[in-house]
Parts: structure tokens; C-alpha cells; sequence
């Protein structure tokens, strides 16, 4: 036990690596060297390619602290490569944890952060191999790199949607706009903070938006299962929000698309913290973090789809508009066309 | 051509990535899918393992932007990568590059940075994959995980090492901590830049110890030829200096040493730098940053050793001690025996 107070200039990073080195479980067979060495040792898998991605967490940029526990910073690090993975179709295998650290950080939640990390990792069959401890004179800042396996022909590329083919999206959107809305107003004054105390009757609905926020389920199963089956054309993972991934997908795949308002499976809550319909459909559109798979499924593939994604645990899965062969990005609602609206970019 | 005082707040996290993207060389083969997916996919090399590892560098703990231009910093985080690669005796492949960036940083040097990691990449065959960008409301923070393939059964580990052992070290050790020492004095009116000022008479030796503390070169040739080859019986890299290499190294064998102070490859300009002898070995055994390999070669394996080391391009190979069962960490220095001084540690 170590008490609230001690920090972890005061552990130091060798005590800090220890820590995390006796919670992770033993190794699975295909790590040969994990912690402790100049660098991690991994046999492929037969027939595999590697599937590489990297994110991060930055304090004050993708989190405040005052408003998410250190086990879910931990925990979201690792979610938001899993589903990076997911969306090329690759099951994940291994990962690193890079963390630069304020010297005030308590120790109590540096050890929540790396049980976040490793809960999750768990879950999936993660094994966490190796990473890096660093003082940080500035914020908190959490560095995941994840690594998949996909056979070949397998992969889910973003560029590999033909025109005709139906956009589809699994669970819904905008419950982590309207969670971390409701974390950011729930204690304040304003009206929102009115509407959010109104909305807290519906507590369960909260709980869920909150939890979808903070703890996002990565579609890891959905992934590989329409890339193995070869069920979609082209997939994304909605990190900066439904528009956004709409438009990665059509430009790289040098399509158009038109999307049907009415089809977006948008969150209950969300219209309750947003207030009026236009506002809601807006944080489902633009509202990132969602990190549910956008996808397009070939016409000839759809009864193949819809019987693999009955594999998916229970998730659903949505037509939200078909891929277009011109360029435009278009919304119909209430019968008029109008464009897709921007996604959430950073630096603005 | 971007005026120098654009910022990258202004250029915006999209078109940062497509600055770097333009200046990727074209992917070698293996690299699947390269920047520009949710993740990187690599065809791994046939019947060998993956290497993985993960090293950051944060502004004010690792390098100050007065002292270190921006491709120094580029560079060296790639560097840093690599030599841990190299410790392993693996070959690097594929690495990613994560930056979190202040809203004032200047294009040019993001530029800078980009050309010093693409210029090291370029040289050692090391695609750049992917990567992530995100704002930073402190420091800059760099992290880059680098992936390398290394023949089964031809790892080098750092707990290899058996008592009789003897063990050695590349090139030469304290010229990183002489140019940082002369990076921070140089322009100091104190002793310390008198010296320096001194020194500089020697203005090439003053060059190259400042390039070793800004662009080390990493021991990738030399580490993959002792592994291959399986001339050394366990390896670690210089990161926190050359007495705790040996401390790793020896620890995780379950062994003690025994190093001849004579023997150490101390960088000439080091002595003027430090002051007097007892400074100078203690800068060599604790400065940090030389980056060098130090490895243990079992007595008779010597032959092959010495064959081997000689296809290293000219890389020089001392032997400073040997391996011992009882666990001490000894220093025998003008016929008496001392222990081992610690080495740099974070936090402390």
C-alpha cells in the first residue's frame, strides 16, 4: 500500500517499472522477451501481416483530470488503438505504454492508470510488452502503440469503397458527446447543467453516456470479423466524429456519398443535453470519440454481412447511406439535401 | 517556403501530416499500407521475430530547445530507438513518430524535426509508418516506437551473460556528457567555459563531442553482426551511461564484474572538460547518452569475436573487464578496488 500523498518523483522510474512489471500478467507464448530488456521480442503469427498504430492522450488537450479517473486515461489510451486495429480488420496482440509524468502525479493514480491499461488489455489478449517512463515538467501525457495481426487480403483499408455500396455504422453515435457534455456541465449553474439534472432522472441513460466517454468498448470483434469474411469494402473508426470519418473514407476512396438524416443512429440522450432536433443531429455528426466502425458493404455482400455481423455480441449495426461515384458529401433531411457538415479537427 | 514565424497552431494537425507524408520516400515493400490509415501494415520477414521498443524525448527533461536545434531532436529520437534495436541484435524496419506540439512552435522547426528523423531513417532502411500529432499545452513531446526482425535464437538478451565472460564496449564513452557539458557552458563567463573556451583550440574534438551528445550515431551494424554471428552471450546500449549498462547487465545475468579503469575508452576531450582524473572516470562511468553497446563475449566464442567486429566499419572494441559469479560490481583502479558508482537516474 502506499499512501495518497507519495508521488512519483518520489518512487522514481525503476520503482515505477516494477510496479507495473509485477502486475502484468505472465506472458503469452508468442512474447518471447516483454519488460525489462532494451526492447520487446514478439514471434508473428503464421501467415500474419503486422498492423501498427500509435495514439495519444495528452492532459488539458484530451482530458481533464478533474473530470476523468486515472484508470480511465489508462484505459482510453489503450481503447482508442484497439480501435485503430479494429477498423483495419486485425485482432490486437501486443502493445507499449509510453508515459511522461508530472512530478506531482500521486502514486495512487499512476497504479490506476496502468490497472485501466491492463484491465482492458486483458479483455483482448493484449499483452503489454514494453514502453517508456519519463518526467514531464508540463502536462500528463499518455503515448499507446498497438500492434495487430491480419491475414493478408484481409486488411480493411479506408480507400476501398466502390460506388454503390451501402455506408453502414455500428452501435450509435453522439453518446460520448453527450457524456462528456454532461461530465463538463452536471455541477454547473447554467441551463445546461439544468437540462443534464432533468436528464439525470433517465440516470441509467447518463451513466451509459458517461461510461461510453470515458471507457469506450472498441469493436475489436465487428472489425475482424468483416475483414476477415471479407463482408466490407472499406472501414474507419469515428475517433473526430461521424462527418469527419465519412469524409476520410469517400476522399480516400476518391467517392461522394449521400447520408439519410433520419437513419443515424443517434444516441437517446443526446437530444436531451443538445435541446433542439438541429442541435442534436449536429453533436452526432460532429461529436468525436465515439469510436464505433463506419463501413461500406458491397450490394452482392449484403446477406453475407448480415449474417456475419449477427456474430458481433449483440451490436448493431446501421444503414446510414450509400457511396456515390460524384465527389459531394451529401445530408437529406426532411426531404432537402444540404452538405455534410465538418468534423471536429484539432489545432482549431 | 513557410515564413519563419508561422506557427503550427496555424498549419492545423492535417496538414502537419501531409507535410510529412510529401516527404516519405516511397514505401519499400514490405510496408502494406504506410501513412495515412488508421494503422500501418508490414509484411513481417520471413521466419524472423519482431522487435519492439518505445523511447521518448520531452522538452527540459531530455534536451533544451535553446541548446538542441529541432533535427537534433528528430534525429536523436529515432536514434535512441535504434540503439535499443541494435542491443537486441535486431535490424530496424518500421517506426512511428508521436508528437504532441506547443501551439507556438514555429513550422520551420517542425519541419526540422521531420527532416532530422526522415535523414536517420533514410540512412538505416527504417520506413516511417505512421505516427500521430497532437496539441500540447506544455512541453514538446516526441515518441517514436521503431520495430526491427531478428532471427530466432540469434537475440541478444542482457541476461545472457555467464560468470567468465568477458566484456566489452564500443567506440568511446563520456563524449556525449563532453558536448552537453560544453553545450551548456560554452557561453558561461564561469570556469567551466574558460575551460571550454580552451578546449576549443581543439575546435574538431569540441565538434565531434557536441555531435555525440546531439546525433549519436546508433550501434546498429555492430549490434546485428555479434548477434548474428552469436559472438556475444548478452547486450545492453549506453542510454544512462556506461556504469549503468553494466549494473543492468549484470543484474539481470545474475552476475557480478569486475572492471579495469585503465581499460575504459574514456573520449580525450572529456579530461579537459572535466577538471581532473577522478572527475574525468567518474563522468565516463556515469555521464549519459553515449549510446554505445556494451556486451559480454563468453572466452570462446573470442576468436569469432574479434573476426566479427572487424566488418563493424572501423567501430572500435574494447574489453574493460569480465564477468564474476560473486555479485559484486568492482572497479580496480591504480591497484585498489572501489565499487562501481550509480549511474543517471530519472527522478532522482
Amino acid at each position: 500500500m502506499t499512501e495518497p500523498s507519495v508521488t512519483v518523483a518520489e518512487i522514481g522510474e525503476r520503482r515505477l517499472i516494477e510496479r507495473i512489471r509485477t502486475k502484468v500478467p505472465p506472458l503469452p507464448p508468442p512474447v518471447l522477451v516483454g519488460i525489462g530488456d532494451d526492447a520487446a521480442v514478439v514471434e508473428p503469427e503464421r501467415n500474419t501481416l503486422d498492423v501498427i498504430t500509435t495514439d495519444s492522450l495528452v492532459e488539458d488537450v484530451h482530458f481533464r483530470r478533474d473530470l476523468v479517473p486515472a484508470d480511465a486515461i489508462g484505459y482510453k489510451a489503450l481503447a482508442v488503438n484497439l480501435s485503430d486495429l479494429a477498423s483495419m480488420g486485425a485482432s490486437p496482440r501486443a502493445a507499449t505504454l509510453s508515459l511522461a509524468l508530472p512530478d506531482r502525479l500521486p502514486v495512487a493514480d499512476f497504479d490506476d492508470l496502468v490497472d485501466g491499461f491492463l484491465g482492458l488489455a486483458a479483455r483482448y489478449g493484449v499483452a503489454l510488452v514494453g514502453g517508456n517512463i519519463a518526467r514531464s515538467p508540463g502536462p500528463l501525457f499518455v503515448d499507446v502503440t498497438a500492434i495487430g495481426a491480419v491475414r493478408p487480403r484481409r486488411v480493411l483499408r479506408r480507400d476501398g469503397a466502390r460506388a454503390g455500396d451501402e455506408l453502414f455504422v455500428s452501435g450509435s453515435v453522439g453518446a460520448a458527446a453527450a457524456g462528456l457534455v454532461s461530465l463538463m456541465y452536471a455541477t454547473s449553474p447554467g441551463m445546461r447543467g439544468t437540462l443534464i439534472r432533468e436528464a439525470a432522472g433517465a440516470k441509467g441513460d447518463l451513466e451509459a453516456c458517461r461510461a461510453r466517454f470515458l471507457r469506450p468498448d472498441p469493436r475489436v470483434r465487428l472489425g475482424v470479423l468483416i475483414g476477415r469474411n471479407r463482408a466490407a469494402s472499406a472501414c474507419v473508426d469515428l475517433s473526430d466524429g461521424l462527418a469527419d470519418a465519412i469524409r476520410q473514407l469517400a476522399v480516400a476512396s476518391g467517392l461522394g456519398a449521400t447520408i439519410e438524416a433520419d437513419a443515424v443512429p443517434i444516441t437517446g440522450l443526446l437530444s436531451r443535453v443538445a435541446g433542439d432536433e438541429a442541435d442534436t443531429l449536429d453533436l452526432a455528426l460532429r461529436g468525436g470519440e465515439d469510436y464505433e466502425l463506419l463501413f461500406t458493404v458491397p450490394p452482392k455482400r449484403r446477406r453475407l454481412f448480415l449474417a456475419v455481423s449477427r456474430l458481433a455480441g449483440g451490436l448493431p449495426v446501421t444503414r446510414i447511406g450509400a457511396m456515390t461515384a460524384s465527389p459531394g458529401l451529401v445530408l437529406r433531411r426532411h426531404g432537402r439535401e444540404e452538405e455534410l457538415p465538418e468534423g471536429f479537427v484539432h489545432f482549431r
